[in-house]
């Protein structure tokens, strides 16, 4: 099933031992084909802009902070293809409008390429300026998450202390095919594993584009403990007090601590609320806007009715929106490398 | 698509001027394959005991009511066939432990077979007084649909008033495909349609088994405007305020008003409850079991992980409850042809 292509993985990915979900390679980038997985785990090779438009459009890249880092590459590609900012940045904030990462990463990139005058006299090339900040980018994601772990970890220790065991449900993926590394969700999960916890994984299937299947593909290679459920069983296993800890990824928080991520997300946080299991949202500080008061600001992807698969045309419409709020009063923890909050405290991490 | 094939219909059926669900034909039933659907309409003839079970247990008769009727008729082709009362009922029993429908009506079957002596003196052999009762189950379920639509449409006329129309969301398919005739949750829609109200049906895959297009197909066969979803989307568009009513149908109503509907039912009346819409489940009163406490006290049926399809293979393990259980205190209104009441009023229905 695996096929490991040479491909050139930066340093702290070799560590892992794991396919890189993005890697440089020569003059572009090589990504593993989340389209292709679980079925067979192929790399693309992306090489222009619109490369990497097509790549995050059609999802073979997906996941909030790894749509942030593949965007910088993708500006870099541009610089190094001789198209104007205005082309680059209007290409790439056009491929999905929800996940703020993509937009952070860009304002990144775009404020470094304004300021690359004074490099260009420093003899560093715009072309060289753009992808130092690309490789910053990526690295910085794969060093957040990797806090995150740690302090998730330290949030599901006395869970594990109390009952000798976790049961964690997740929903989409927020593992490390999410991200340039680690992963956001998944990272305690990891940490917890390296740390000798017994852990276990319910993994909801995430319709209509199935990232469930990528999480239990990733935690099998990872040898984690799992079980697939139909999203629809996630309540009735929270009433039966088979989860300890609901913890999921985000696309977008609000300033006021609303959480966006993957449709469904939302139902999961009124049953974890119901049963007064935590609810937790690990994402990186470069998934919260806080230029969005809150979740009824932030646009709501509708993708298209084929997603529900062929069967959809029996229905006279399809209706196909891929994200959701699931409001700050439900959210009990946000991780960040920056630490663990209530959403109600987010302010402290403006900055 | 449509394959009318020559089955008799009861004269009620023949009225509807639909494909029947469930009809006699000469020493046997014909019921429509529902695990053809949406892809074509093809009927199967059961002439034994076996085969009825098997079309239960694969569920290519499915729905609660539609279940209860059609083990009815297998206890008719069992007698016929010669078969022990103990066999008979053993094996019917067995297909499915969750809808009560089922057991109601071979403890239905089983009372009048045990008082057919009487019968048998009066000329009427214990196969006739089977085959009776059958027809008499399968035609009461149809009047009382027919009734729930009318108690249903009581319900909903207001918000139209107000509105001018009226967005019903549903879960599984409780139409007239998981009924002998017009449905539960879907005959107010089917009346609220007779009646020239604008009315517009959210209907929600209901993974893994996606009869949320059964519920498509039959509404487009009725000329219902319906929107298909996924499951996930159900508490997006509740808290968008694009729902006006849940209505869904019940597999087991408990004597304290729980109710025990396919998995996924929980979820939605969390949403529901969350957005102030009224969550409504409209069933017959043979779906309330006053023989069991709550709905933790109902077994719920776990079935085969290969329905969620062939990449669960991919997954380490997977878990498929096909039920869950929404707790009385979500429910806003319990409809049946004995009229409307709330969950905590349902010992009046007592009889």
């Amino acid at each position: 099933m695996r096929q490991r292509q040479e491909v050139q993985t930066l340093s702290w990915q070799a560590e892992l031992s794991l396919l890189p979900t993005l890697a440089e390679d020569g003059g572009g980038v090589v990504i593993l084909d989340q389209t292709r997985l679980p079925h067979e785990a192929a790399f693309v090779r992306l090489t222009t802009l619109a490369d990497v438009a097509r790549a995050i459009r059609t999802m073979q890249v997906r996941g909030a902070p790894l749509i942030g880092a593949t965007a910088a590459y993708g500006v870099a590609l541009g610089v190094q293809e001789g198209r104007t900012f205005d082309d680059i940045f209007t290409t790439l904030s056009a491929t999905r409008p929800t996940a703020v990462n993509l937009h952070w990463a860009l304002a990144r990139m775009r404020a470094v390429l304004e300021k690359s005058a004074l490099a260009v006299r420093r003899g560093v090339s715009q072309s060289e300026a753009a992808w130092n900040e690309a490789r910053a980018i990526a690295r910085e994601d794969a060093e957040a998450n990797a806090v995150i772990g740690q302090r998730g970890l330290e949030l599901l220790k006395p869970i594990v202390e109390r009952k000798g065991r976790i049961n964690i449900m997740t929903h989409c993926n927020a593992g490390r095919l999410a991200t340039v590394a680690y992963g956001t969700a998944l990272a305690p999960v990891y940490a917890a594993r390296n740390a000798n916890l017994d852990v276990h994984v319910w993994v909801s299937e995430t319709r209509p584009r199935n990232q469930g299947l990528l999480t239990a593909w990733e935690l099998r290679e990872a040898g984690v403990p799992h079980t697939l459920i139909a999203d629809n069983a996630a309540g009735l296993l929270l009433m039966r007090g088979e989860v300890d800890a609901v913890l999921v990824g985000a696309d977008r928080i609000a300033a006021n601590g609303d959480v966006v991520n993957k449709v469904g997300t939302y139902l999961k946080a009124l049953a974890a609320k119901a049963d007064g299991v935590p609810f937790l949202v690990a994402a990186p500080l470069s998934t919260v806007d806080f230029a969005v008061a809150s979740g009824a600001d932030v646009p709501l992807e509708e993708r298209a009715a084929e997603e529900l698969g062929e069967d959809a045309r029996f229905a006279e419409k399809v209706a196909n929106p891929a994200f959701d709020v699931t409001p700050a009063a439900l959210v009990s923890t946000l991780i960040s490398e920056c630490g663990c909050i209530k959403p109600s405290e987010l302010a402290a991490w403006r900055g």
